[in-house]
């Protein structure tokens, strides 16, 4: 019988993963079984490593509940996940608003608001106003768009993290109007600590990482016609240089402005946050597992 | 501020890695963030499939129970764990047994029994006599070597996956007489299929892969002054050839033999099968984690 041997062990993987069904799937299986391979060759892994890996993972995996995935954040605090949306904007054939992280911390269904309202209760931290248009690439207003707007509260902590039994706070969903605009209240973020109570923050302490993200908001926007994009906002600050989950860009820097006499919202400090959205449709020979882009979500929220 | 390209972002999450208190845990942190970049550059990996993985991950993770170790088995299955045998066997000065997998299905502190003992209550499979002798590389016998041997039931499941409440059973500790041997009586193994009702069984399916395994009897042998020994013999037949964990090796077949004059019960079918143990130590640069290889077991079984 074939010798297994540590130069043609990969082979013989290759092999049992050549019958699979779905070519693609083979591919993706293909590619991950040698780079596992070749990592555990390049740093000759050893019996006791691996089994601290598969610790590692079943704690995670064990750490994963309905209000938290640490998985994603893993992903995320590894670049992972900034690489695969970076990947994703490579694939549109228009210039839009850049993806940045989903986070482990979106929940689906949260509460429809019109347009104006405040999507926090009870909070006293410096209430501002949030608004902008929803366009596609030529700059034409995009009405009825569904906007998933979400952000941390004044202690850096999500809804899910302190509240129990299902309620939401510092997130609603809203509507543009026919313009493409739209507006809310809500609390200025702060930056804050990534949840360093599990087996991510016992890696972030291992690598003697800080485990901080700058103040931001996410948005998810969906159109029909219009691929779906996620992305956040990110204030001016602390911690926008060394984002531990790499979401922080350039051009999502938005800044609190005193006094702009666009803002729908009279008297209330405010950021203008406009964003871009591209067509529907990938380059070809990318995204065919990918392909419903608004599945993304829904399983997150699964 | 620093823009995150698909080119740059795996040296943004190194410069965060280069802080680790641990070089070791630094090397290996580096080599898993690039061979994971490089893997979803290499596919373009989509945020639909990047999600499948996450949900994936998080189902493996919760299939891990007290009983069952999803994540060895997902090693197992991609070859994974062979290669980690492999290279641990290179990493030793003398030519002992091989290794092979631990598997998902050891438990520490099974029953311990006499030399001659049967392992096995209530199964009216063919009775076999299991015995051999363990010595070093010069053929110096070591007595009182600490032997953990387990396998499947006729029926091809572990006593964990059928009995619920801790009963153990096909499994057993002996130690070595005086002049290494040990004998015991068991069962004939049969060849079967790892546990496909998880999240595993959904990937081999998936790849269309048998999901069998030759049979098979797994030993952990250890001795003060000695190299942990996690191996297994194989009997022939069927799935020698496909085996789905890749742990089957030439020299780790045996037979059963009807009639040998030296096997010490007599009227049984045995099987024979001497282990040579190394003496503790790795070469240098190595097994820097993993310096005690019990930890292997005792992590396993926590």
């Amino acid at each position: 019988m074939k010798e297994q041997t540590i130069d043609n062990i990969t082979e013989s993987v290759l092999e049992q993963n050549a019958t699979c069904a779905d070519p693609r799937f083979q591919e993706i299986m293909e590619a991950l079984i040698r780079h596992m391979h070749d990592f555990a060759r390049e740093v000759h892994l050893t019996p006791g490593e691996w089994i601290q890996g598969i610790e590692f993972l079943t704690k995670v995996g064990h750490t994963c509940t309905g209000d938290r995935q640490e998985f994603i954040l893993l992903s995320d605090t590894l670049g992972v996940s900034t690489l695969i949306n970076l990947l994703h904007d490579a694939t549109r054939t228009e210039e839009a608003t850049h993806t940045s992280n989903l986070g482990p911390f979106f929940r689906e269904n949260a509460p429809p608001k019109a347009l104006g309202d405040k999507i926090v209760e009870g909070d006293d931290s410096r209430e501002i106003c949030l608004y902008g248009r929803v366009t596609d690439v030529t700059g034409k207003p995009i009405a009825n768009a569904k906007m998933d707007i979400w952000q941390a509260c004044s202690r850096g902590t999500y809804d899910m993290q302190e509240i129990s039994g299902g309620h939401m706070d510092y997130r609603a969903q809203f509507r543009t109007d026919e313009n493409g605009n739209y507006w809310l209240r809500t609390v200025e973020p702060l930056g804050y600590y990534i949840p360093l109570d599990g087996p991510v923050g016992d890696m972030i302490r291992a690598q003697r990482r800080e485990g901080a993200r700058p103040a931001h908001i996410h948005y998810l926007v969906s159109a029909d016609g219009y691929r779906e994009l996620i992305t956040a906002i990110y204030l001016p600050g602390q911690y926008l240089e060394s984002d531990t989950v790499f979401g922080a860009a350039g051009d999502l820097v938005v800044t609190v402005n005193e006094n702009d006499p666009e803002s729908p919202i009279k008297g209330l400090p405010s950021i203008r946050f406009d964003l871009t959205l591209a067509r529907e449709g990938t380059k070809s020979g990318t995204g065919r597992m990918g392909a419903d882009p608004s599945m993304i979500a829904e399983k997150v929220a699964g």
